[in-house]
């Protein structure tokens, strides 16, 4: 079988690193292209990454010489991990060019013919692309994002919740790691013994996208779920994954007992087809009372498995828990190559 | 004047290490005892304490002998720093001997005849100490509590509001600092890079403690106020400092404005007759959207005010905010001696 | 092939639960027994042991039942991680009840018939077993033991130039980690934010262990090597990984580039033969200024390479430069089993 | 008395910040001018200054309008805490205004009609000043430095030991702290559970400023001492605090007795004519084997003692030892203050 090959926009920064090491080995696609910015092109990626991965860089990859963030590329479609300014222009060209976008940038998340897509949940939301294609002329080319990385940690439990017992109140309070910010997002006095109670732009992406998430696609129109989200984010001196702490208030109201099942029992499209980058379990419930832990839990299921763990009746709502996951793999690296399999596995890869 | 003679129960720890610091040039009280456990007793102070602050230990204190925990003291009232553990029996003890307890233990902060006091906020609860003295034939003797740590530092902001507006239900997500452990309450890799998502014993006392605090006494009986507190416990890796994420219901609808001008207009007896230990202001808060923070805000009012940042309308119940508050200072040992000077002022204390 | 039977002594520690990572799919070695003090005698494995890796346990080693840190037990030898006071007698009495003793303890590492072994340097120590066997009537059993954890580090990049050109003078000052003291033997408020200039008994091991190692031994006698080791042993906060900086005295006095080239060029046995855990290079050299780093460089040849940066002359010896490892990698869990995989090479397992 | 007018250059950074509050209640000077960057130029200090100290801003300080960092500025002489780069031209340009400048910043402390100063060692350079408002034509304007932080806290302890018993041979290794890079030196993920072993610039200045500081001005020219420095500098996960790691050589071969009797005996003139901001003891010997540590001893006289421990034998020179200072304090703002607190009382500022 010829590998699907593969162009990633942005790969010096810490996503693309990630999502080198992520498809080192992958069954379906080859990294063929290596972009970022202009001072780097022409030089090989080996040369110009500073590679913070514990892992050492794949040699092939190593090898190739860094282009412009612009089409055409040699590839068959691009990962893009790439700011949200810079997504705005670079992913529509490549898009427009012909070139799939299946993009972790938030430019487009909210767009009205742009699918934002966790593959457990709404796999379902990428019929819109057909109506993508046609209304901007993209030809093969289209566009496909994957949320927040709070959102995706935030999502991920909420769905069996929402799917069995529909959702009506969710209160968040995140405990944000340092990676998230990026490499040079944060100064080392900023965060160093020190809690940050606001992360820029942060609040309002984890309350709108996962009405988008959860709700529903009618032909070529959504119909966003109506339940309200009310955010406090955090920043914490924590390298990576970030700490949800979650109470919901629920239409049906279950017992602890099948809030607990609705979670263990969790499975989508990834587990069913067997995705190769889909963990086992796209949820693990711990019945110990002082999980999840970033120190113990982040591997779970290769990074890409949310922990949850504290599971008890909440005072005001009906049930509260705490939620982990690898803010750069489930979060973002894993989340962009989820999709892309995703399309693959549906035929929109080519 | 003749200063009062105090003594410190539990002297050697973090608690006790602060309200030597907080003692030192006290303008009524001096510290004539220390106490710690069994193995200190005979010792000098600054022999057997391990000594964590920055400033020295004050020399007469330093020269004084370690005493055993248990009464007679040569001292006017103690301060008591244990376990609650320890607390149950020697608290009652010195009590019993006719010697006034001023304790930060968890003990006796539920009981029945014992008032848990934030001078700010219920001075008036006081008023049972003739029947507690009455009632366990305490003679002069008597049992006064402050609240648990990050109870404090959430009532603080939480007062205004429920004496203006009304309060009716309370979500809280805290970020606790190492230091709230106690010196060997942790391992270092049980926090490094790490969040703890569960603090043993926690949650209850942030959920109870308040509805004691804001409640009435009405002769010897109290009557709690009602509203509903959702907790959620975190240990996050700072050393000083509780930060807390409030989201709060009121019974009445005030306006941002006249939320923030209730926090900012906020005084309570410590301030109108200038205990020594009191601040300009119990809360402070800020209008920057990145404020409180450990590392800037610990410190203000001499780490006796809470530091409210991000007041803003809450998408679920009324209003959210982040407040800040030394856990060892507001927290434990400057409440402590603060209501230590509010029973001095109001003549329980001679 | 039967893989040879392996028990782990202290096999719920630190560096037990890294043996235990590092013997799943190992092609020669197959856990079959687990022991650990007495309170968890009995319980499954994965009952008892507080997990703190980042892959789960395999399943096989969960199950096992936690036996008795005594003979017999069913194995073919065993690997031990115990402390320095238990090491005494256990490893003794396997040894007497003629089960091979492959041990990172630091009890017997400096005792006259025990050899104390990194297997790139002097695997030809492994001589002295049959006199330590005949002398101490152990039959099949023996204790062979590896050095302390800054020790190797410290001696990977000295023996390639120990057999150039002669060592003569070592100064070190070491930066070690957390995880070094084991899980429990820091307190959190200890380390955060500080630099503890002082670790327990290390500064005599690191003076004394390589001498032995880089010595000589004749029949069944040694002839330690006569260089001088002054040590400055220090732990700071980080998590994983001892940072050295040395500076050398040599006899002959070569280049920069002949220093540099001795160190690139050294290869050992394990990679003359390719044991299991052998990594490519026991020392890589980087040329960039600001390297090793324990972010980048910890993983390096899978924890087992140690990596030089900073080589430069010194204006009082003749080079120094920095050197990193992974303390309980190469430092402890795959030194013992790298010693393991020598002696089964060796014929002195079976 | 009427207080001399200080200029605060570079008033918003972190030794600036440090010197605003070293000056507040101040016996013999006041703040009347702080400069900044342009684009501060004309906003009030407390407007734009990222303010990170425990106090809070002192209001007179807080009102003052931000000037350019260039003459005139209505004072009687400047602080000046600039980068080198700057440091070149402004410092230059105030001296030759008929400004002194007291200077923390690293380009001209080697020059050669400079004095490198530490008050308790080498006061006698001052006289080196006469020779330079000459040479250069500065009228009553001069510059005068002090050292680098880590040299201070280098010298401080050698002084006495050079001074009695003549200084052949140093080796040191420093763990630096995260505020020696300036707020914005560092990214959070450069130095979150890492260490660093390369401070840009930094290890020539160890080597080549003791030489200076330590030397003879005879006339109008310095005799360097000659005495060899190896310096390895790292930078370690500490705020505050530069730890440094210490060998001796010495020409007379004094007891360990001897050699802690020449610590601790050692004063200066700061100490016999009482300036302001000079400890005590300028150097304290802790007996005790696990001391200095950054977070028991950086406060150690106000911040401005250096304290020594683990003094004993070298295996390669005479002794060694571990010393700590406090970067920002002893090693930068209260260096120049009290380098401007020596130049008053000898009558060099008016």
């Amino acid at each position: 079988m010829r590998k699907l090959r593969v162009g990633i926009l942005g790969a010096t920064g810490a996503v693309g690193q990630h999502m080198v090491i992520a498809l080192q080995r992958h069954p379906w696609f080859e990294i063929t292209e290596v972009a970022a910015s202009d001072r780097s092109v022409g030089f090989a990626y080996a040369e110009r990454v500073a590679w913070r991965m514990s892992e050492p860089i794949p040699e092939p990859v190593g090898r190739l010489r860094i282009k412009e963030c612009a089409p055409p590329l040699e590839c068959d479609f691009v990962l893009a991990a790439l700011s949200a300014e810079l997504a705005k222009n670079v992913e529509y060209e490549f898009a427009a060019a012909g070139c799939p976008v299946v993009s972790n940038s938030s430019y487009y998340r909210m767009h009205e013919r742009v699918p934002l897509v966790i593959p457990e949940i709404n796999a379902d939301h990428l019929r819109i692309l057909p109506h993508q294609q046609k209304a901007e002329s993209f030809g093969r080319g289209f566009i496909v994002t994957n949320p927040n990385c709070t959102t995706i940690g935030l999502c991920l439990p909420l769905a069996p919740l929402h799917r069995r017992f529909g959702l009506e109140k969710v209160f968040i309070t995140s405990m944000q790691a340092i990676s998230g910010a990026g490499y040079t997002g944060l100064h080392a006095l900023d965060i160093f013994d020190n809690v940050l109670p606001h992360i820029d732009g942060e609040e309002p992406k984890v309350v709108d996208e996962p009405k988008k998430i959860l709700g529903k696609l009618h032909g070529d129109a959504w119909v966003h779920e109506e339940f309200a989200v009310s955010a406090q984010c955090n920043r914490v001196p924590v390298e990576d994954g970030h700490t949800i702490c979650v109470s919901v208030g629920l239409r049906n109201k279950p017992s602890l007992e099948e809030v607990k099942a609705a979670m263990r029992e969790f499975r989508g499209l990834p587990q069913e087809v067997s995705l190769p980058t889909a963990p086992a379990y796209p949820v693990i419930v711990s019945d110990e009372n002082n999980r999840p832990q970033p120190r113990l839990d982040l591997r779970a299921g290769g990074g890409m498995t949310c922990v949850v763990g504290r599971l008890r009746p909440c005072e005001i709502l009906d049930y509260k828990f705490v939620t982990l996951s690898h803010n750069l793999i489930r979060g973002a690296a894993g989340a962009a190559l989820l999709n892309a399999e995703l399309l693959y596995q549906q035929g929109y890869l080519r």
